[in-house]
């Protein structure tokens, strides 16, 4: 059995841990959130607010924390001869990430997946895969129609704005257009709330559209979806057309996922790895002869 | 540059020759086919009827042989020191074939990546994804519309067939339709053979039309197409939905898979591996460090 610490209790190490428990090849050892407190789906575990406290050592952390804090956990914690997995999203730093992490993993024996969740994560196993098909060409990645956590939490930074949603639709070839719901605080005149939202960085270059409503709660829903399709060259034979979709419940994928490369962390070498370096069987679980049998 | 020869020169073989040559980490060291001839596109290089007959000894054989030749060379070229890749398509073949080729590929510290085309293959690849996705769900893989190498050269066996073409046609849940098109040999009767093609193992339990024509060579097309499908459960969150699609040239699609591997086969260590066992990343050319910002 592998023995995995939950790091983090928000909607993805909620998620985590239904993974956590379905999967037959895993023990949860425990819970660390900030305040270690109970909550009712948690009795019979251990839940702390510091990894340490924990009486089992883990084989690895699943990192469910936000996303910045990321670095710091992981680093500490493969310092302490326990593997980490994570989501870390931020696709501009994914390569200094990996840098950072990697000669401690090697240093203490460890292993780090990084940035494994759907977007990063699968998707970019999909993008490797359709690149290795037809090595020229362009892929498109399509978000939606689902909630952007990034532009919603930037939405709610605006003056004006009490509660906000932002969601994301897709118009194709990796445009999109964003759809944003807010109540307003108390004194502010919608028109120029709308105005600073539109000017915002994260809008000012997309079709965007502000809708004022009297409940943003009422609107909330964890499906998402993605769309990525590839046109391109096999050798010299042009026109390859290739395409994934998804429709899914977001951090129930992303939790599935992370539970797939904490179980694949125990099959690497030492050293941090995004997931397209990792072999895709590595993440199921099950005799290698039955999964070869079934899925080859 | 990796040396390249490439074993077989029927359609595949003839792809692989445009894939080996776009590709810019390949060296072509020759062409190895049953009779030594020469045709104008492989003017320059070498073509022999033995692979010990070239001059420069190849990294890595490609073998586009018909499949159940495979074996047979895999065997002979990894015990020489010399890395082989292959598409060997008989399913339930694939587990002992690697079970033979592993001790082998070991032995003389050689690589083997086997069954390494669309399907199995790339297939392989998203099956094992989605299954990583949503562990408890059922997969469809739905192929065509194109021809079925398989069942042409079943129905090219029948009593009373001269020339035949197989056409796999999809009709969802993993189900397909067989039309099949036929010139008769003189002197028989189009309803005793389209009974004999019905009857046959390969066609009885398919839906299956005959079609006599008059000219089946102008009925062939290269193109073909998969759609796979997943719905199922990440964790305990029903529902999830997956789903990729292709529509492509069959042989330059296989070649481009074959050249791929044929570059990861210079990055594993020895053992022979089938295509979900292998880190996508190794499939690409080109620099890690670009590789990761762009596709991550």
């Amino acid at each position: 059995m592998i023995k995995a610490a939950i790091v983090g209790y928000g909607n993805i190490g909620k998620s985590v841990l239904d993974a956590v428990l379905t999967a037959p090849d895993f023990e949860l050892v425990g819970v660390v959130r900030r305040e270690a407190k109970q909550a009712p789906e948690l009795a019979g575990y251990e839940v702390v607010d510091d990894l340490t406290k924990l009486s089992v050592k883990p084989d690895v952390a699943i990192l469910c924390t936000p996303t910045r804090k990321v670095p710091e956990y992981a680093q500490q914690y493969l310092a302490m001869g326990i593997n980490t997995v994570d989501s870390y999203d931020i696709h501009t730093g994914i390569w200094d990430l990996k840098q950072t992490l990697d000669p401690i993993a090697k240093e203490h024996h460890t292993v780090s997946i990084i940035s494994a969740g759907w977007d990063p994560g699968s998707d970019s196993v999909v993008r490797t895969l359709m690149e290795a098909c037809a090595p020229k060409g362009i892929t498109y990645t399509n978000f939606g129609p689902g909630m952007s956590m990034g532009h919603t939490v930037a939405v709610k930074a605006v003056e004006g704005v009490k509660k906000a949603l932002s969601m994301t639709i897709p118009l194709g070839t990796g445009i999109h257009r964003r759809m944003v719901y807010i109540e307003l605080e108390q004194g502010y005149a919608y028109e120029d709330v709308a105005a600073r939202i539109k000017n915002d960085d994260y809008f000012i270059h997309d079709e965007t559209h502000v809708i004022a409503v009297d409940d943003v709660d009422a609107l909330l829903d964890m499906g998402h979806g993605v769309h990525m399709v590839r046109k391109g060259v096999s050798g010299t034979t042009q026109n390859q057309r290739l395409e994934f979709n998804m429709q899914i419940n977001n951090p129930a994928l992303t939790a599935q996922i992370l539970v797939g490369v904490a179980r694949a962390s125990m099959k690497q070498q030492p050293g941090c790895y995004t997931m397209p370096e990792i072999a895709p069987l590595d993440l199921l679980y099950g005799d290698k002869e039955a999964l070869i049998r079934k899925l080859v």
